[in-house]
């Protein structure tokens, strides 16, 4: 089958690899019908391999029809129309039954350890019972664009609102106007908050963050953008971080009101930071993570079956699996907002 | 009057200062009858200080009578005994209304800009009705020494396991087996917790800390005392980081669960530390900080006076003002866990 690899920064290539197989009893194979560039792709997109590494696969967002099972799996069977999470996992070990499926003890990122990535034709899908969400329309519905966002962005939104802790009727500002940014717009407002600030310069990012439900828009950065948003707001009691820079960190700090939550959902690109006085002194609350996905899938299902939230206007463009290095330059310059993939 | 003046690094000094009067109608002048060394003490009493720098006041826990109260004051008169909070506040500020004492918009810190430290004869208490707390006890009660946890120490700890989250029936790990390591062993015992673990190497610390609720002790550090920790818990949900050094917090990130929460009340004596995909990663919460006295001192009142807590077992050495340079010198050694002082 044809699958994308990441060969170096900057380098990914549509290449030949053998065809994924039912390797354990508790494995799927799924020919994926839709899949996408996540924001946080960039990343590996730009960080320099060791040279002797192999090409790597990438990608964990992809919706597709089951093909095949292993022995063990029991909720789904070949033909059914499913959404997998950004992390495989089992389901029924301690941590995913507190919903912190990251953690699962049988779990696992996708592309890695001899699982491949979900920008390719098909993919094994280990802890199938656990990962896979059975979608309720068919193969051709129109509303499949919207149903991929619930394999990643959208509940990673929804985690990071949750995480902050956003009541209703309150304040929150969310930093960064990518996808996960949007969504954790989207997220605040499914929560009641009343006013929500988002930090971003790509305006028509922004303005898809009003139809989203933000309030207001503050397009400056570092301290003219933290100076604009306390004019604001005195402060945001609920901040939520969806960028991963050590520099958006420090943003949420700015803006943060003493005694309130910053929530992360940007994959940090930094180990080190303040994390001393600047949180002690003002009793500032730092949370979040990678989300839990599968925790939050089925409840925000009815979202986008509505078109509550019209999670498929994140997708701005769309390629071929020969099309994937374009889609990853448009991307990278924020020429496109997220990269829809029809292998 | 005589007071303690820090001179530099390992030097505080009993000396003649200027009686303190009322200067603003919020203002009361307490006579103190006790005071005491904290463990936050020695981060001064060890940091170089500028050497054109003149001498400053400290410490910041003190009970004693209100001898004179300016024209606004209407909660105390003279021949109140009261306790003060460990920062002075307004008490009616948005801030505080919201139980976040310390970062009151007319509060501020003790033994700076102008404002005296508690080691001293007397004090000058800005903001005194929101700072005081009216103590039903007289000058020469025994409570009195129990009664002074509540300037600080205990409703520190009470802090750490309330950020923290403890529920009824979990597992706690306390990091330090200081005095506000020990109280919030208390707190988390008052809290419900089942487990507590203490990490201390004191062995008199730690067997006070069984009397406040620990129910197990870890004497090891660093990798060895996360081993252990994590032998006995698979990893604790609820961590309380009573130290402030990065070590003790790189301790917490060892010992605390995935998903799980640790809570610092230790003064970090670092602004850079792993804040990045040390916690993301693995969905920890880092909360906590400075301590909002004020907002628990009425709350843990009935603990102290009831006997409930022995809050005044922390202190093991009494010394008057001529002895805190030695009383200084015995806590920086070790010898001591908390020394009081009778001026």
């Amino acid at each position: 089958m044809k699958a994308i690899l990441l060969h170096g920064p900057g380098d990914v290539r549509m290449e030949e690899v053998p065809d994924p197989r039912v390797e354990q009893p508790t494995d799927a194979v799924v020919r994926v019908v839709l899949s996408c560039v996540c924001g946080s792709d960039l990343h590996p997109y730009h960080r320099r391999m060791n040279p002797d590494a192999p090409p790597r696969p990438i990608g964990h967002e992809f919706l597709g029809v089951v093909e095949d099972v292993g022995a063990d799996v029991r909720r789904f069977r070949r033909g059914d129309l499913v959404v997998a999470a950004d992390t495989y996992c089992d389901g029924t070990c301690d941590f995913c039954r507190a919903g912190l499926h990251t953690s699962c003890r049988n779990g696992g990122y996708w592309a890695v350890k001899g699982v491949g990535g979900g920008q390719a034709e098909a993919v094994r899908v280990p802890q199938a019972d656990g990962t896979l969400v059975k979608l309720p329309v068919p193969e051709d519905s129109p509303l499949l664009p919207s149903l991929l966002a619930l394999a990643d962005v959208y509940p990673t939104g929804y985690h990071g609102a949750l995480r902050a802790g956003v009541t209703a009727g309150s304040t929150v500002t969310v930093i960064g106007d990518g996808a996960v940014g949007l969504f954790a717009v989207a997220a605040a407002k499914r929560m009641g908050a009343e006013r929500i600030i988002l930090m971003g310069r790509h305006k028509s990012r922004t303005d898809l963050g009003r139809e989203f439900g933000a309030t207001d828009v503050v397009a400056e950065r570092g301290p003219e953008g933290i100076a604009k948003v306390r004019e604001l707001t005195d402060g945001s009691p609920y901040v939520i971080e969806a960028v991963g820079f050590v520099e958006a960190y420090e943003q949420a700090l700015g803006v943060v009101r003493d005694g309130g939550t910053i929530s992360r959902i940007g994959v940090p690109q930094y180990v080190d930071g303040p994390v001393g006085m600047p949180l002690y002194r003002r009793n500032v609350t730092l949370t979040g993570g990678v989300a839990p996905v599968r925790a939050y899938m089925e409840l925000l299902l009815p979202d986008v079956l509505s078109g509550a939230v019209p999670a498929g206007r994140v997708f701005d463009a769309t390629v071929g699996l020969a099309g994937v290095a374009d889609g990853y330059r448009a991307m990278d310059r924020r020429e496109s907002l997220k990269v829809l993939i029809r292998p």
